[in-house]
């Protein structure tokens, strides 16, 4: 997508360095536009780790061009093994629940582990890097399609002209993949369809995502959008002012329970009270086929009360954190709720839309029918 | 209730100087406990306006200690009744939307035109102020009295010792009334009662009073709490961990709707999914017997976007915003949302509990039967 006028994906290969893969710091974001130059797989494993990139798809991508990093580096090694092996194992432990960066590294280590000249593995696993980093923008640019009929079938309900108005939580926008995002890959197709559109836009706290990444993301695009408190999606949707809800989820379960950023639950029983349709855009890398209960299966991160107790931001000049807290105050935060699936109105895979439940998944993945649940 | 050890209301005449009148200038709290010595009725009015004090019966309460400050100016004034009458409207003029303000200036006037000699008069309001604080300290004890059966029972049911865990939002605590405050009235006598609490504080954003002031309020009484973001409430409530709900009200319809601060209503949403009780403390004042249906009838007020795009908290050594979303994108802000009265189990006021209907409301109100809805 773009940002300042320019096309751009979330990780790029450097167009005339080949030692030298590019992303965005995202932890600056929306205030600076800074380009990271990752030159060793220690840079990418340091970026993943410390959150300038974030994302499953992107965390899975980078990875990948960490191992291609690796792979040049092993060429100036004296145990060029060792040094690839550190590599899978220092990438594998910066987030130790990112299902995208296992899969990632698994195909990276069959690149390794081929038995191939130093140079031709790199030159593979800059392909291999490549290639994931194309399927996931494809994965996405199709669940835009597939959401797209949502959307048009809205605004063809809609006076000409007037806009479709999603709520969305979060971001499962495009700066967390390499290119249109999840949940905003509906609207990203709408909007260059000439769709009029209207995005509210949770902050979503504790780490603003929604108010940090997504607003600058929409903005970027020429989206009309609104930031509104985490608060305030109920009352928008009591006076008709939601016509449609999409989110992202990070974990989805094999009967469509959804684990996504908390407050997402809150959100999907207020659409549920107000007759709203409620729908959660994922790429099938995110269902864990062995889960069937979300609420009982899928364990939630604690996160550190710190995020709750401080609120960072843009001074003018750079970013600081300031305490919203009082001193001695205990904080509790917890990173993500789950939302089952009697209050999810569909899934929008990039193979197509489905029920949330067995029977609709297995429809679009009857591959997975023998994978069996763990009770 | 108590700020570092001493016992302190909200509002209080200076214990030497007659001309003055101490309160807090809630704006800087937690951070600083700042003293605000109002001498004139300006200085009243404006720590009004500007939120140096906030909360319907506090905000009553100043308003009538600024009519005794003007009841002393008039003494040294060639037109004292011209400066009455000035002292009236600039007062009422401050918020134009808080009942109590208008109330608390009515019994102002009725002194004000009885003709009485100056000094006479003067005195008089400074009894009035009194007696109006008075009353509103009364009213919240008499609703934390009639809250705290209900956590007695659910206590009675935990194993000994086992904390009552209760999720409230935003502040309805004593820092916005005169003392007890309405929503932590139960909490305040049940913790004198030796019932072991665990609150939940919702932060309550846009403005943090949870965060800031809730917090703040119960850590200096000595009661367990945990400042939550205003998204996890929902995954608290469905793991087991919400006992009870119990919020405030700003405004209520005669059918027991209620108008409190934005986010309320997804909470209650929450509670009703989990059979968790969610109870709505109110002093009578706030029930609008003019007004049935709340999410008709009651104007939500929208509040500047900045509110939106900036957050306040402490850098160490002073108050300071910083801003969270991208300079280019929009906010909506709306300060309130309406809970209809299907989600509220039941409302606690100062003549006792009632269930949230017509019905309920007249049954401890019977002198209001004939104060007829507007449609």
């Amino acid at each position: 997508m773009h940002l300042h006028g320019t096309y751009y994906r979330t990780i790029w290969p450097h167009p005339e360095d080949p030692g030298c893969v590019c992303t965005f710091d995202q932890r600056r974001l929306p205030f600076e536009l800074v380009v990271e130059e990752l030159r060793s797989y220690r840079d990418a494993a340091a970026a993943i780790r410390e959150m300038h990139v974030r994302g499953a798809p992107l965390i899975g991508s980078t990875a990948a061009y960490g191992m291609y990093l690796a792979g040049l580096e092993a060429r100036r090694e004296k145990d060029p093994e060792k040094l690839l092996e550190n590599a899978l194992q220092e990438l594998a432990a910066t987030r130790p629940t990112a299902v995208d960066l296992f899969h990632a590294l698994d195909r990276c280590r069959n690149v390794v582990e081929a038995g191939l000249p130093l140079p031709v593995m790199a030159e593979q696993l800059r392909e291999l890097a490549g290639q994931i980093a194309d399927e996931s923008a494809d994965i996405c640019r199709r669940i835009g399609e597939h959401g797209l009929p949502l959307i048009r079938a809205i605004a063809a309900r809609k006076p000409a002209g007037e806009p479709v108005r999603i709520l969305t939580h979060c971001n499962a926008g495009w700066l967390a993949c390499i290119d249109y995002g999840t949940a905003t890959a509906p609207m990203y197709l709408a909007h260059q369809h000439g769709i009029p559109l209207h995005v509210w836009v949770d902050e979503t706290r504790p780490r603003n995502q929604g108010a940090r990444l997504t607003a600058f993301e929409l903005g970027q695009e020429g989206i009309s959008h609104q930031v509104i408190t985490d608060n305030a999606g109920g009352h928008l949707m009591q006076h008709g002012l939601v016509d449609l809800v999409i989110v992202g989820t990070d974990r989805t379960t094999r009967r469509g329970d959804v684990a996504n950023k908390i407050g997402t639950y809150l959100k999907a029983l207020a659409a549920r009270d107000n007759d709203i349709p409620f729908y959660v855009a994922l790429p099938s890398s995110t269902i864990d086929w062995r889960l069937t209960d979300g609420l009982a299966d899928i364990p939630i991160e604690e996160r550190s009360e710190d995020e709750v107790h401080y609120i960072e931001g843009w001074t003018g000049s750079e970013l600081h954190r300031v305490r919203v807290s009082p001193q001695g105050s205990r904080a509790a935060n917890y990173g993500f709720d789950v939302t089952p699936a009697r209050l999810v109105t569909g899934l929008i895979t990039e193979r197509g839309l489905c029920p949330p439940s067995e029977e609709g998944l297995l429809g679009l993945f009857p591959e997975k029918a023998q994978q069996t649940s763990t009770p």
